[in-house]
């Protein structure tokens, strides 16, 4: 991290300068920028201006630095986060106007939830997932779902290594609970996680796959804390299911409903009287 | 663009690298990269490692590179253009449950309309837009809202330099024919666009003010090109004073409703009767 001169640096260092900037904290000075990324005041003031040419930065009136729209172009529009949250788009907007508070769709990025959507109504239920931000994986009903599906030795790793925070006494940070969580999303096909990241939320959440089967994303609600809730869990399904097929997963529907699994999400009938 | 060896240089070509991508083209080889950025397949070949590494860029099982969500998340977390959308959205949708088609959200990048949302209805008419992609300003509707609002010396450049491309025989290409169009928009606070870009259809769009009154965006439909069009007029122009007032601009419809201007985007009254 400290090498200076090379190619790789520079760029290392134009990472550490973009990921000081937050939701909450848009708008940075270059000395600010330069503690949270750890370089000289001097480097960072002669990076930021180069990144600001480029238009990856800019500067406002106050002469406080920002994301330029210029990044977000070049990240989104070849982004495959954004064809697949196109492709959910009309499925997402169909749960919200039946569900209302949040729906959300979600990724894996390494050991967390990544969230690339989220539909939110006025007066929703406590929610603490944001575009763009991230929950740790064992916590969100998306992310019991991405864990679920997630490669064996990334699960084990979770399972057996640093203790798990425990957001609400629900939040299942203790391996065996996590373990009968994972197993139950598998089982059932959804993850169903009442209080889980904050008392009076409860998620809800279901694989969307690809063409190749693959578990690509988690299509969720976060609802009211009450028994209402079980009902949408068919929505919620039904939805991820729409999204797998959008993404061209059809293949995969047919050959589990020739009865080679039992179970999982692939079952031809709704839980709808769990 | 040639120098080596320099932190400029480094940041220059990794942003070759980046605009490499199009949405067309999302997964691309390392030669490719190397032929579009005009770099050497070795310097392409050890920034693309570099860039994979910080997870900004991503290799898929054929070893095609593409872009990386991390990208997409440092570039979406504290955007402006995230900010904006994120609040235009409950508009957008009740716009877009309403007219159907394509209802969408753009900012002006430099001499461009970048695209920053776009909601879309299976069978909709023919629409050129997407999501991170760009018009020129003077041929669609949310173009001509944003160089009606642009700084002067934009607006005279474009009026006064290069020829302007006619997609069809209604675009504006012409000095006269842009002015008098940029002024009807100023004067009727809206842009009504029959066949610029398409001949089968009809845009419409209006400014999105922020805090200080500052046009920040345009939010506009693409309709059918027939006589139906005009009743989506104040939708549209309801919905875009809607996110200005999202945005805090309460204080400028104040200000403009008390008389101090005429006409432009501030009348009390709806155009139900153009």
């Amino acid at each position: 991290m400290s090498t200076r001169g090379g190619g790789e640096s520079v760029l290392a260092r134009a990472v550490r300068i973009l990921e000081a900037f937050t939701q909450d904290e848009p708008a940075l000075s270059v000395s600010e920028i330069a503690r949270r990324s750890g370089l000289h005041v001097a480097t960072a003031s002669r990076l930021v201006a180069e990144l600001v040419a480029h238009g990856l930065l800019v500067r406002d009136e106050r002469r406080l630095v920002r994301v330029g729209v210029r990044l977000w172009e070049l990240a989104s529009r070849a982004s495959p986060a954004l064809t697949l949250r196109e492709r959910a788009m009309p499925f997402l907007e169909g749960v919200h106007d039946v569900v209302g508070h949040h729906v959300q769709l979600a990724v894996r990025e390494g050991e967390e939830v990544l969230f690339v959507e989220r539909l939110s109504a006025p007066g929703s239920v406590v929610n603490y997932t944001r575009i763009a931000g991230r929950l740790p994986l064992h916590a969100s009903s998306s992310g019991l779902v991405l864990l679920a599906h997630a490669p064996a030795e990334l699960r084990e790793r979770l399972l057996d290594g640093r203790p798990l925070r425990a957001y609400t006494r629900h939040t299942p940070a203790a391996s065996p609970l996590l373990r009968a969580q994972l197993a139950a999303v598998r089982r059932d096909g959804y993850a169903h996680c009442p209080g889980f990241v904050h008392e009076d939320a409860l998620g809800i959440a279901a694989p969307v796959r690809d063409r190749t089967g693959e578990v690509v994303a988690a299509l969720g609600v976060v609802v009211p804390n009450d028994a209402s809730a079980r009902a949408v869990v068919p929505v919620v399904r039904t939805a991820a299911r729409g999204v797998s097929r959008a993404l061209g997963a059809e293949a995969v529907g047919k050959r589990v409903r020739a009865g080679t699994t039992r179970g999982g999400d692939g079952g031809a009938t709704l839980p709808l009287a769990q």
